[in-house]
């Protein structure tokens, strides 16, 4: 459970429903002061409770420094971060223990593990292990925007409404800014009304929806990644499917250049205040696995929350029967979006392991 | 250049333009037998100058051993295959030097090498890295056959065009031998000739299209992959990404699913002949991060050549000067088409290494 | 710090006046009951303030499971085991901030991290860090006795006074136990008192004393381990280079196979019982890189302990001045003596992972 | 087969009996011109059949580049080098097929890969490997002279015979051209000659003998290297155990630390010409895994050439009986001699790792 990246290494611990989860990061410089009310904002956006139309599960998500730090500022020594499990009720989990939950992990980590899985809450395949991802991902953001790299998400869908897209050449504080002011993560406040409507509309029918994030990082130098397995789009999306409940991930037009001539999706070059760029982002400020120098598209799909309320088939492991099974746990109508910060969050991992 | 599974290492090796491309594989067990002609035809499916509407460079793609194979069969010493680069033009390239092409990698390689980089042909960035691959995975494919898992990939959209979808749930050898027989990789033959009408007419415009591959593996067990960035999407979208020209990878219903309910994008359980299985596949074979048993599915979106034979704007990157570029090498006008075999053998290294 | 092996890794966490140290295991099997009580004794052999002539500081050094345990068995997650630093006296270390002890890591960490390091008692270091070390290896060893291989290691030597050494061909838990029953980690009981006489000795002149371990592993298959980088005196090597204050690392025959010929060095094979083996064990069970199912011996050398009350010369790092320096810390006078334990366990994580 | 550095990755490719060797080194910056004559000067130091008493097999190893070089200079392409094996006498070890020769890897390497091995001449396991080693490591080499770092060795001890020490303190390019001066690789030259008559006497009984290489590294910075698997000692020993028939290896006053006492072992700090240091190097330059500035000293022990002309005892694997065994090959009496160059070699790659 580690993200192995050249030079930076985030190893993730803990399980859904034991004392603690936490995350150990290896290969950050010494001295970097770490803004503590800043890594609590990005906890925040993601901690259950908070937003409406979310899991009701509280959890402060307060982040605890073991190792690593002396005095606030990174001493050299790996940061070894805990956050607290505070609020878990694995009653909801027991009768549970041999019915696998319908798309969720149960089934195939049953047959990987056995008998002795710990599956309460999803054990470690929980979505709460994205808790010590942001922890890790807020602190990479930090020292990013400490380098003039700046990354910014939003919800780009939710079930069948789409917020206004990133402007892929000028993308950048101004409008993460404007998210974040939001409330509501997305550019345009009518649309992020309507997908709330459409999240408050599934829980009301004990059902759930997906969603898409949209991930931007400007800032980024050209030359960044490298040829086949060393490109950008390998090392981020395997950090982006890492994510629980990803099922996509595209980089600039991504899917739509299937459709696309060449003559189209191609961006031509020019010479812009002296300096060369390319004119148009189609590629979504990738070429050939490394940067060119504007900013960085990528988007992740979210399939919708596999815990509902309604009635599912599934089957009862111990006794070899079929069953109706109803999940009454406190779970989230829309995954994406909590997981908002939790993309800009893995996304700064990898983007910074580049830049180190 | 190097893919890095948990048991299989593949190091790729060469540039477009030098003498010979080639990889090394560690990992195998001893004691297997390679079956050459078959590894022949999995190359001459990729070869350039087979297909009609593809580049003109002639490579007959021979694979020749250096190392670790015994008599035909693996020694237990890595295994180091050589694929010679005989139509060699680099002329084509002389005036290029300076010169990015579009969306190509040139760009950013200079930037990241600077002067002494290599660009003929995209060095080290080159599709015709795909061939080594191609061996590599052949290799693979063979030994997963052996052991009762079938890979299999057919292109699901050029263009504007769409062939028949795999039956997620009874896809396998059947469907993959009825792909291969009908020449051009579609299931629906008239399909086919639609797509390569499109890609006739791009090429007739100077142009070229994109296109989108489907890959299924069938005949896994449940339970390979793990938990976060050992997920299955984790490693094979690394993979995949690893491929030039890819631009999108997703599993199952991918994008798709954020625009679904999850009770209509789950996969209820039930058991069919003594046996617990999904009842339908909407996850693509794939849950937590790990295999269901049922068959995997995953598309790979291919943008549209960049190498096209119209006016294009660039900048002399020497005197740094705009200038207008007219591209006259022998290039596919739709890399999907010969990336079909490719995806097959990516996806074969990346299972073969979780059932090793 | 991390032991990254082919199918295990441990990383260890924290530092040594922190609130806790420990270690992540991942790639262990689900299914594994640990035996506390066994891993209680190896700790304590470990602990500080058990022996006599040993440090005074105390430490319980309980092992805590916070996550990858299901009611005493491995259930598939990764392990975190913390272990809580309780005795710390930072103050021993105030007067040391900017004057490094000579032979401590100290002067280069301070270099390396710069003012922001953490050096109190070493920081991650510190010799504390053999704590967690210990607790991962000693369920490793746990692991491999399940599986018939043996682990055991004493004092080869101390100063000038040297054990009876291990008998390569027939080394196993026979004389393991007997090292064990004898308090002290030494084969002969006599010469343990000569080598606690000599302890004594170097602490009542405010000295200190290097000492040698022989580690022995009994029950190994042949053919573990590989070729080049691959093989068995790399990876050990790497390992046991990983405790603090080894200096030298030496298999079978080690630095006097240099003033050896071939023909006394070699070990012939015979049939002994229907099976092929070495009649005799110069290379301490390894050829090639590779196990050759005799016993494998390995020997540590650890140098005199750094921290020695008598004075020393060294410079005040801030004012740039030379002074002298009394360390009034609370000291082992012969380190080997702890790190018995630790090399068994440490040699235990590598084998396992070899076997696994 | 590979050495993975952190930055550095160097795959080692081919066998000794087929039809060449090689290695691909990745991580190597692009702009670096490599001098061909200094390389070729260092493969010969290692080659066969040029210095007396050394193997007659007569290999040029001439160094090919296939790719990664433009023009002589790094281009940021993978390097891919191949050297043929031209003096393959495979017919000597027809015989020899199912006898493992004693204290070789033939046994184990039988019991891993089972019968399609390929054995001759050692396989992988051969000591050929060592030449694609020298050979990136010689760019190692270079690379790290430009940065003002050299490193060298000499004979230390064959047999009975010791040459004089390298000064720990001052050892650097002086002493390291008076060795390649010397003709036979040692410091004293009348030490040499007796080492060449004990190597000679060794020959003429049809035996062997074994010898001690040391090897310095001048002008290294202060702070390299990190703590526990991240020291130097982990990762130097990790790669000089590759080296065949290497048996030990220590850093500094090695296994004489363990019989000295801490005041006589630690190495005070002064302050000279305005700069902090160490005032002795008992500790060969490392403390706490990490560089002090002074020179890095490490002994590495080689055990005698196993293959001898005198009768051995073995047993035919196939037949499962007893056999006397007389081995005819063109082997070296000492293999310590033709070491020297690639422990040079190795220490420049591990060295260079740390500095990129």
């Amino acid at each position: 459970m580690k993200y192995n990246g050249d030079k930076l290494q985030v190893t993730v611990l803990g399980s859904s429903h034991g004392p603690a989860v936490g995350a150990v990061i290896e290969g950050l410089p010494a001295g970097i002061r770490i803004d503590m009310e800043q890594l609590a904002a990005l906890m925040a956006r993601r901690a259950p409770g908070r937003m409406a139309l979310t899991s009701t599960r509280r959890e402060a998500d307060e982040v605890e420094f073991i190792s690593g730090l002396n005095s606030g500022v990174t001493c050299g020594a790996p940061i070894h971060l805990s956050i607290r499990n505070k609020d878990v009720r694995s009653t909801d989990y027991e009768a549970l223990r041999n019915i696998p939950r319908p798309s969720h992990a149960d089934y195939p980590a049953r047959i990987k593990y056995g008998e002795d899985w710990d599956g309460r809450g999803g054990g470690q395949f929980s979505a709460r292990m994205t808790a010590p991802l942001c922890a890790a991902g807020g602190i990479a953001l930090q020292i990013l925007a400490a380098r003039g790299v700046h990354v910014g998400a939003h919800l780009a869908v939710v079930g069948f409404v789409e917020d206004e897209a990133f402007d892929a050449m000028t993308v950048g504080t101004e409008q993460f800014k404007r998210i974040l002011a939001n409330g509501f993560p997305v550019l345009d406040v009518e649309k992020g009304k309507e997908m709330q409507q459409q999240i408050a509309a599934a829980l009301e029918a004990q059902d759930s929806v997906g969603g898409i994030v949209e991930c931007a990082a400007a800032g980024l130098p050209a030359g960044l990644g490298g040829p086949l397995f060393e490109g950008i789009e390998s090392r981020l999306s395997a950090a982006l499917f890492a994510i629980p409940a990803v099922r996509g991930v595209e980089f600039g037009c991504g899917f739509n250049a299937a459709r696309m001539n060449g003559s189209r999706h191609n961006d031509p070059y020019g010479i812009r205040e002296g300096r060369i760029s390319p004119l148009s982002n189609n590629a979504g400020g990738i070429l050939g696995g490394m940067t060119t120098g504007l900013p960085l598209i990528v988007h992740a799909a979210f399939k919708p929350t596999p815990s509902i309320g309604q009635a599912q088939r599934s089957v009862d492991m111990k006794n070899m029967e079929e069953v109706e099974l109803r999940i009454s746990g406190r779970h989230d109508a829309c995954v994406a979006t909590r997981a908002v910060p939790v993309v800009e969050a893995v996304t700064a991992l990898v983007l910074l392991d580049l830049m180190l």
